[in-house]
């Protein structure tokens, strides 16, 4: 049974991860008869946004209390998780991956990335893994393994798509039905809810997403 | 296009709505076409449970704002919500329902439920409209229209059971990829994580409510 990981960043769209892109791709993952193993780093979220509103608030939460929300409880700090653990990784999306694992939502081209998010990254494409990255996450990603110039999509957003080349990747426009294969680095990615519009639409491309990582996990 | 419902209790499973749920609910609905209409009280939610300890905190947080996240943004107050805007609506698990759209969680059969949404379920089902309840969320459902003598299903739980017959309903047991339809009363009902084990499991129960649900939708 494959073991996956999936590296989440909160639970929300603005200020964490995608709830919609966590779910479907942990549903996809266990239809497909992969083992699961969720985690997120253990530090406080950026901030915390009132989703009702978008109003910034003045709270305080924590990127892996709050990913917990969508394992049920059934999640590990990403310190304890190495590339050895799993047999792939997806990070899905939403702002936590540019706020919480990295601040490229804030910095752009110049973003730094969590240690631990860096480090798994490089181990995982050290030993031939796959990596899935949704929506925003290939912004982090490409920064954290720049000197390999991973081929990634986020779907058409000219802004998002020159800072990727700017920190060493290579960007491919796609829609948000597909995934982009970059079978140099094993890295797959597809632009979910930076096209969107709908749940179904997002479903689409993160079930191939899944279906590929699976693929790739197999063939390791 | 059919107009369902979706009622939320909150973000996660030990003190609001169950995300799994809730999101299997948004994706099968999309996908068969329906118009998603999502809501929740705006109260505060009993209590915060942090969802890696299970431990209750001393936060604060209100229902509305917090299934927001689910409903990324996309969202109205349960007090602006009549049956005539909806052709249906479902009802996702997790302890909010207990705790937030209702006390039964601390009271079994003595509960009371939000007058919210003991207004839209009555509304519902005098006009006829279907109502899919998943997980525990039968509970409360069986409290609010006990004079209808619902027949609803939360698994196999013997002490679950016994409360909603307490409450005026009749529970038949059934199997996670089931669902239990009251014809008489237009609800369909499914055991979701009441019995899980994993997100599959609960998604092919899930979806099959949906189209249920969907199919009376359309018949009204």
């Amino acid at each position: 049974m494959a073991k996956i990981g999936v590296l989440l960043s909160g639970c929300g769209v603005f200020d964490g991860a995608e709830i919609h892109e966590a779910v479907i791709t942990l549903l996809a993952l266990d239809r497909a008869g992969a083992e699961t193993v969720c985690m997120a780093p253990n530090i406080d979220q950026y901030h915390v946004v009132n989703h009702l509103t978008q109003a910034v608030t003045k709270e305080k939460r924590n990127v892996l209390v709050e990913s917990a929300r969508i394992a049920r409880g059934n999640i590990k700090d990403l310190k304890e998780v190495k590339a050895t653990d799993l047999d792939g990784l997806i990070i899905p999306g939403g702002f936590g991956a540019a706020k919480n694992l990295s601040d490229f939502a804030f910095k752009g081209p110049e973003a730094t990335v969590n240690p631990d998010v860096t480090r798994l990254l490089k181990e995982m494409t050290a030993s031939k893994k796959p990596i899935g990255a949704i929506c925003i996450s290939p912004a982090p990603l490409a920064k954290a393994l720049g000197d390999k110039k991973p081929e990634v999509t986020i779907g058409n957003d000219p802004g998002t798509a020159k800072a990727i080349e700017a920190m060493g990747g290579k960007h491919h426009a796609c829609t948000v039905d597909m995934i982009h294969l970059d079978a140099k680095n094993n890295v797959v990615t597809t632009p979910a809810y930076m096209l969107g519009p709908g749940i179904k639409d997002v479903a689409t491309g993160i079930e191939k997403l899944v279906a590929k990582v699976m693929d790739l996990a197999k063939k390791k």
